[in-house]
């Protein structure tokens, strides 16, 4: 005995691949479809609409066709405002709570649809009663009593639709190849930055050590120093690295200008953190003229915040590590916000994190020398991430000296 | 106006190699060396003795040197006791404080050596003064007033010699190569494991994630209960898979025994968290009847210490999971006192974090499908590993197999 | 001043997603779409319909769109005969001749459609007149005067569609991860290889010289005397190790039992090819009992055809060897007629060179320790591959045990 | 009852870390040793003289050791002249022959040493008896008759020192390292190619495909007229590839500029392959004015000498492609005479090949994105290779920008 129920969607479904999820979805889960309505838009500029009923061999299983085709946006032809029950305790989540995707999301509050703000992947939806507001909030920063959805009623996605006009990227969102001229997209790149840059976007770089240790360091300064980069995420190791290249000219030992270890390197990185606290923070160390270069001396003194997560390898660490992961997850939270441009280099660790908390509409390009790295950040669910492989040592040199031609071309 | 110091070595220096490093080293560096006395033992099991004269251009560079030599166990002929400075404040060392290798180290107090404990690389040396202890502290824990030895003087490192005879394993010392016969290299790991669990070994898994998407969690889980590994280290993502495989038969929503994405799956992971939060804790899961199975549940049946290190990636996290990457370190460096050997499976983070609390004499073995990943390792100072690339979902059943397989034939 | 052209498709072209990737070519390409039918299939199991408007700026832009379209399977209403031109010398196509998919094809000959044999990707269509024939031919092929198909009119692609009942591994085509429980794979794959073995079919194996050093020998060779293997296409290297193992022992100088190398091993390599020079050929050694043992010795004894391509890094190469590629490329055809199952185990190069023969429909399983490899491998066309990233050396030896066990099962 | 024989080197053999190879080698064959004479050089630029007993269990065991032994160049006291035995049949050495290693090695032959000629890894070595001349002949290359030298007796290898000065790269031999500058590095391999070229020695590149997809074929080419490649190696690939860039501005389809597929773009590599055979050979289509840019036809303009190696994945293939891959062998074997350096990029097949024909003395640099390309040139006994982790699509304009600035800053 069969169950059964009508859904629609509207939208660019069929050229957006979304009407093509929705069936695969539908069969991979051993449920069937009618086409009620299929208002095919005629034109590439029209919108379609379509209305199907979902059918299922019993009430559980189109429970769970209709939650998998809700995040694509597909919703019931008459939406009930959203259910919520109180959290028990703190960090403890309502049996059935509603996880969210990274799109935009609305939620039916007394019949009116209102925005979840601050939207990441993974995360609950809490309203607001009184102030008609609705947070997305992770786990760990639920309260006691916080209002929870809970199932998808009420709960409105918008999937991210194939954009009609292409922009340099687009065409690239998701994929990842080694394949690719890389000067060609250097050079997109560079004019997406400073597009953003024009615009006064905020541009974040999540960076890892292998900046320094290739050589890059050089050419992300400047880009701090002349605005393009406007937040810097990393761990320990980037800014003990970048410290000790300014300090003492190497990077775990290791002449940059040569290529050769030096004589007493081995302690460098070490001594570096020593220096840094005892001079009590980076920023202190810079305003005692005890660094004087350098990725983290440019983010001080252009006033580019940065934060600094800790990771179970580190030594030391440096005093502005935040060692408490869940608290260093904040901090990037709270930089992300209004973020227009998301630069991942050189780190799986810290991309998966700051893509994780990260909406889908933020522009993400993604670079490391493994294709593997980028292939398991979309697979993590940053699925807007353009991957390209490359090595952060000559990707960084050839981005700064696009940035500068097309600056002064456009000059 | 050259400067030069005479120093000595004695030991398996020219057959373990380390002859040839002095000789690198003082030649890298530009120094000059004239051969005093150098006795070398006639036969393969003599020790050898070797006096150098080293030179160098000036005092400066002759120190550089002298020390790094010191850390190939050279010494000069008469040694000093060593010199300690008190800390000035936490955290901070004096200037131009020891840095320690992960080789045994020993140092001169009133005439006599005292073994420095807990030796791990890059630490500082504290000397307790009355107690006539010596304390391998990493810069995270120095107190203000801690006795911190500063300089080589009065310190000597064993390098660690080539054994004469070789083990299944030694010969294998610091290598990579996926050109090896698997099953082979996994029938001499069973083999060791066996041994140093009937000797009362203690043995150390630092496991990934991908041993649960792999499909390995039963095999593993089957070890823990036999006896086979005794502390288990991981992030997370393990536990949250282990238990989410043990309550929904999926990880990260794919059904392993089908290896098809399931209805809902995408949730099942955030659930398994919330599930363990209400509990409690992990134990108090398996306490009520919550989780009963996996490796999580084996764990707590059979009295095996877990370390759950936070990373910024974390979903959650577990209530088990320690959110400070600081005080997860002191956790591990807990747990890893007297272990004899170290196996390291598909998580390139934790590994190095673990190889660098070890001291350079445990048994390692690191296990990979990436190379790079392993290669890494050994760039990081975990000289002593053995590097296996191979599929952790194959690994461990064929490991299982072979336990089995060579335990009913001893018996 | 736009053209346009009516086309239309049949088929599940929704769920199978031509329809989306219809669209998107045309709006890649720049140009416009019209629906004037669109009978979508009301149930899964029911075929749709469409019939569109293709539109673009000038006639060389429309005829480009429509050639793209034309290998998704869409046609223009009215399809005439299509048009052939001579080749004007061996080896030279005319200008503009078509080239091939790797879908079924067939072409309208005097109003009546001829399917195109032996069909692979990027060869021409040569149609014999009177035989009322039409053969893919590569262009080494190629002879004067053959009979060259030039554009896409009369030309019909059977793009695959999406099969509505899966099979065991049907959902994963054209994915590659390493995030997918090993054994279960394994399992599946034995399942299907029994399954194709007792209908009959014919599985290829196409191997890499990493089984020998893997130590999987054994298991790929009982593979092979147990009917499972019905073709090997291999390169020198792979023949050669197999040959020096089973002479000495050993796979370039390792002892496989030990994974140690052995006294005088380096030379065993070049040994083996020379012993086998002298006997003439792999059969002749068999025959003459040099060789005893090893997948080379099965493939003789159990009359499974073998082709070893040659390569220019080959040592040696032994007498079979096939030293000309162009001639190799041949042998592989021959033998990939009518084939049910092809397995490439550590191979790029063989992979790739084994795909570029094969018809899409053909059952395609390629397993390397590298993710990078399979995505070039579905990059290069082969988009059918099921891409597994597992180690040969534990991937065979599971895949045995799988076999006989699910093989006494089924008795 | 043991057996023993003395034996004796010279040279920098300790600080060339022979000694201590020598020692290694003994004892992981279970053989003994006692040392007669150690006369160590007393500063590091005086050579050492050794002469040791080498015992072992068996005559047997004893001759294995000796044999590894004498590929680092130890020698017995007193040395006999070659055996040699005649080639029983074309292509069939006689057993035991003296397989060659890529180090310079001279024979002795009526008490006079003589060395061989055209040294490369895994030969025979060829007497002639009345010219006084010893060949390196690849097995492929034995004629009926030849005077093949067997067994060690009379051979000797000069197994490469340790540079006492260092040059820019000498330090790095046989390592690979993704954490280097990457700029640093291709500085110095500037100044590297600078400097052979001024003395007239010859360049070799060996090419992949990459080079043209990564958009860095007009770096090549530009290096090509500027003279800083003298030989071009590469496969069907490289060469379609750079003439389709030519032809149509794509590469596998792709517009370089921009980075994405084009109108009809698959077609164009077969497309290109068909103009290249309609004009004859590439030369021809260069003189018809086909082909009027790009690598190959700067190749034909410069008279640089390109050895197109055929390879079983290929399509075509181009009318100058030698099928034949033992006649691509001789070729390469022919252009590598003389030759003060090579570069390979992006090609581990070609990389592997040419590594085979190379003596242990001629600088090689190789650059891949996948570090285990570079491990396994080495393991595969390429050990003079340097190697590079980069990405040939920012590494060549990285190049051509240190060539230019360092060409002009000599001036």
């Amino acid at each position: 005995m069969t169950v059964s129920q009508e859904i629609e969607l509207s939208g660019h479904i069929i050229d957006s691949g979304i009407m093509t999820q929705l069936f695969d979805k539908v069969m991979d889960m051993g449920g069937n479809f009618e086409i009620l309505i299929f208002d095919v838009g005629k034109k590439k500029t029209d919108p379609s609409y379509a209305r199907l009923r979902i059918a299922a061999a019993n009430r559980e299983k189109l429970r769970y066709i209709l939650s998998e085709l809700h995040r694509l946006g597909a919703r019931p032809l008459e939406v009930k405002d959203v259910h919520v029950v109180p959290a028990e305790r703190d960090r403890v989540g309502s049996r059935g709570f509603y996880l969210t995707t990274n799109h935009p999301t609305d939620i039916k509050v007394n019949g009116e649809w209102i925005p979840v703000e601050s939207i990441e992947m993974d995360c609950l939806i809490v309203m607001e009663k009184e102030a008609k507001r609705a947070l997305c909030t992770p786990l760990a920063k639920l309260r006691k009593g916080d209002l929870v959805v809970v199932g998808e009623q009420g709960v409105m996605v918008h999937y991210p639709e194939r954009p009609r006009e292409q922009s340099n990227f687009e065409f690239m969102h998701g994929t990842v190849s080694s394949e690719r001229p890389s000067v060609t997209l250097i050079a997109k790149i560079a004019r997406e930055i400073i597009d953003v840059h024009r615009k006064g976007g905020k541009i974040v770089l999540v960076g890892g050590p292998a900046i320094i240790h290739t050589g890059a360091a050089k050419s992300v300064a400047d880009m701090v120093r002349n605005g393009y980069i406007n937040v810097l995420f990393a761990g320990n190791a980037l800014a003990t690295h970048d410290i000790e290249y300014n300090l003492f000219g190497t990077s775990l030992g290791m002449d940059i200008s040569t290529g050769k270890p030096v004589m007493g390197g081995h302690k460098h990185h070490i001594y570096a953190i020593n220096e840094i606290l005892r001079a009590g923070s980076i920023k202190q160390a810079v305003d005692k003229g005890i660094i004087n270069g350098g990725i983290m001396y440019e983010c001080v003194k252009n006033n580019v915040p940065f934060v600094l997560a800790g990771s179970i390898r580190d030594d030391g660490p440096l005093p502005d590590v935040i060692t408490d992961v869940i608290a260093a997850q904040e901090a990037m939270r709270q930089q992300l916000g209004g973020c227009s441009m998301v630069l991942m280099v050189a780190t799986l660790l810290h991309s998966v994190a700051v893509g994780n908390c990260l909406q889908s509409s933020v522009k993400t390009i993604c670079v490391d020398i493994n294709p593997a790295s980028l292939t398991k950040l979309m697979d993590r669910g940053t699925m807007q991430a353009i991957g390209i492989v490359s090595d952060a040592g000559t990707f960084f040199p050839l981005l700064a000296e696009q940035l500068e031609m097309q600056e002064s071309e456009k000059k």
